[in-house]
């Protein structure tokens, strides 16, 4: 069995379309488990945020210069102004794929911190997402709208509106960092790369930015999901690792899917074994992003250090219970901890309209190869470019550009270019966040730092600060708070010697 | 009278239309004497060159998805392996505004270096421009194809090419510096700054990034040209300044153009005095622009120093002589060194075909706001932002995104901004050059360095060394090749400590 996903922080995951593929063929490729779909749990109730919502009338084309180029669409970004004053500092989020409100709920980091600072506070939606559609209910139509969301293109975004922002503000000289996490981090470390002129220095969470081309191992991600898993209890990878044989085989068997729908509490009778599957994988794979070490509702609502939590009920089942049952148990936890559920939906999530936006990043720019190791807990599975470039092209009709990122923003040999050029930039990963792997994990020069932590998970650094909290992450954010007071220092001391 | 010109290195001129413009009125907006046809004249006959010329399959649009922006154009490059192994550096020309063979003939700089590095050389001629057309002889034909053209795509067109040209040698592990000239230079400067993982350092001569928005004052480039006469001689500042006057004046007379056309020697009878006012005007600018110290033929053959030449035959006439009897004199100088023009074509240069490519630049991107102040040796005039938007738009259905550049690429505190960012860098500038006032005159950081000349001219430091060199130029080309080389081994060792 084989499987080619294209998988990121709440990014689009893409599964194997069967189970009875057989292991040397390829799957084809879906999207299964949906980002917004995931969004639509975790915002309810939506959370009452401390901003203000406004609309900027952005550029859609900022690299080409035609009549329809000029074209504007409305971007919106939030705004909390309570602690700031003409002068003080501008803390931007870059935001990614999603619903800018998301984010900002998610981001309480920032609100902790404003005080301190008195800065104001903005999160910027990334084009495509959230409200900011440039073609209305067509943006996701096709490739002629499509072909307009992109990173450069949101990195131009940003540019353009804080550039106006500070001039509506009169507050030319207030200083910006931006902060970003996952694909929002990778976007912050960029934006202060390519746009040094405009932010002073980027805190970027769990930011893969080595996820690309060649620059790591393409079996790192789920190597690292495993890892987690194996480093609580190796019976429980062991089990997991086993699971999927035992689904296989009951996809050859007669009333298999109507088994299946029972065994896993199914709302309605399944159509495929591949769905059970893909929900398994979603649940072990978010729940080791969000291993926290406090109880948390970012995906869905969990407990502290859940992978643990998985691991012990697997653990509980007499040793020769079945894989798959177990494997269904600590899934349950994922998805029903807060026992909500008589039944899962199994396959409710998969929608296909309006879902395209990441996958289409993925289809073009964000070509993130990723394959399973034997030593993986999942089915080995390779990554093969030729059959994902044809089925990007017959998707969306066209080809993926897959040395593009490493191109336009490098990635190779980092530590070395980074060396000498470039500043203010915070990595900060958590060594539990599978993504960490990709991420900038020792520091490259004194300015340009990794702050690592064994136990953090997916920005976990970015969520409010909690009673509970270990030390671990109060010294993390302490640091993070530490650095970005050293550039404002640096800033204002530099503006004084004018 | 007024005049809202946007000239650059070799770039369109644009004049004022009438002579009869009122003060207070503003001119409108069409090309003068053209970069294209100062080629033409300044390549004949063609220079043998020591290159191969190659085309590379590039990618129309880097920065949208879309099945048309993937449409590929062939880019033409120069190569000259002469004195390259595997694993030596790469300098690279990041090719301006023309014909990529007219600026290796005149960077004779990088030939005269190549031995001392082994270095490989590759001039990359800028999209649009010489045979690098995407839409072949439609290229030019209207904002749809022209859209294409600008800086961002000209820079990401030369990192795919650099990085595909690497991966083709099997020499990924050579070091890449770029070279550039007048707008060539600022594209070096600029991609060293964006694409750090695609040069190691640049070599930016006479690079007017800063001529943007309002980061200098807009009489600065006129006051300049005007002080290089001042300083030879007072007089002939007085002359020149005085003759504008006595054209206009001539412009109500009857019979004035024929008496002009007798004046100005001219080949064929003159449509309109704009025409003569149009030719001294270049003369005296461009001769500014390449007030070098030896004898040369970069535009049009001249002697060395020959805005003192010009001032010696305006101040060897008696006092009470005609001032635009002198400046025409004077200006013969520029077009007629080489006394090869029994008469001169003084209308026959403009020629509307073809001709848009920096044109279109600077409606869109390159808005470089000009003014002529009191003090300077032209006709004072403004620039209305709106008048020359509606020109624009009139001529190209686009409007002009004056602040984009500096949005994109930064430049306002440019001395704050890289001060704690970027590295290896050199922006040699020659005070003689009116551009020199929109680049950078001073030192940024210990890697990011001005090198100035009193007596240089516009990127006189890229020319051939040649025996009669003054010690200066000697000297700051010596400079630029030690710094070169600490560039280099800073790189291999970096390398060395993998």
């Amino acid at each position: 069995m084989a499987s080619s996903l294209s998988l990121f922080f709440l990014f689009l995951i893409t599964f194997s379309a069967t189970l009875t593929t057989p292991a040397n063929s390829l799957p084809t490729f879906f999207p299964g488990a949906t980002y917004q779909s995931l969004i639509k749990q975790a915002k309810t109730p939506k959370p009452k945020l401390p901003f203000k919502a406004h609309y900027f009338p952005q550029t859609l084309d900022h690299f080409t210069f035609q009549p329809k180029s000029s074209k504007l669409f409305y971007q919106k970004y939030l705004i909390n102004s309570h602690y700031w004053h003409k002068g003080a500092p501008i803390f931007v989020y870059t935001g990614n794929e999603g619903d800018i409100e998301w984010f900002a709920a998610n981001t309480g980091f920032m609100l902790d911190i404003a005080p301190k600072f008195k800065a104001l506070l903005v999160f910027i939606e990334h084009r495509f997402y959230g409200e900011s559609m440039p073609f209305g209910k067509e943006s996701y139509k096709s490739a002629k709208t499509l072909g307009f969301l992109n990173s450069q293109q949101a990195l131009a975004d940003f540019a353009v509106l804080i550039r106006n922002l500070k001039q509506n503000l009169s507050s030319e000289a207030s200083p910006v960092v931006v902060f970003g996490g996952s694909y929002g981090g990778m976007l912050a470390a960029w934006f202060r790369l390519k746009y040094p002129h405009i932010a002073i220095g980027a805190l970027a969470s769990s930011a893969p930015i080595l996820q690309f081309d060649k620059i790591i191992p393409w079996s790192s991600f789920y190597d690292a999901v495993s890892q987690d898993f194996k480093d609580v209890s190796w019976n429980c990878y062991e089990v997991i690792k086993g699971s999927w044989e035992e689904l296989e085989a009951m996809s050859t068997q007669k009333e298999a899917l109507a088994e299946l729908s029972k065994a896993f509490r199914t709302c309605k009778s399944l159509h495929s074994t591949a769905s059970a599957r893909d929900w398994l994988w979603t649940a072990f794979v978010y729940t080791a992003m969000v291993n926290y070490p406090t109880e948390a509702n970012f995906l869905k609502p969990l407990p502290a250090y859940p992978v643990q939590e998985m691991c012990k009920i697997i653990d509980k089942f007499p040793s020769g219970a079945a894989k798959l049952g177990r494997s269904f148990a600590a899934a349950s936890l994922y998805y029903n901890y807060s026992r909500a559920e008589n039944c899962f939906e199994i396959e409710h999530e998969v929608d296909t309209h309006g879902l395209h936006g990441w996958d289409w990043q993925t289809c073009t720019e964000m070509v993130i190869p990723m394959t399973c190791s034997k030593e993986s807990m999942f089915p080995p599975s390779g990554f093969d470019y030729e059959e994902f470039a044809e089925q990007c092209q017959m998707k969306y009709g066209v080809l993926p550009r897959p040395h593009w990122i490493t191109t336009e923003f490098g990635g190779e040999r980092i530590h070395k270019v980074l060396k000498r050029f470039g500043s203010n930039i915070i990595f900060s990963n958590g060594k539990q966040d599978p993504w960490s792997r990709g991420g900038v994990l020792k520091n490259i020069s004194a300015s340009i730092i990794a702050l690592v932590t064994e136990k953090g998970a997916h920005h976990v650094d970015f969520r409010s600060a909690t009673k509970d909290d270990p030390d671990w992450l109060v010294e993390q954010r302490r640091q993070e708070v530490e650095i970005i007071q050293k550039w404002l220092n640096e800033y204002y001391a530099d503006v004084r010697h004018a």
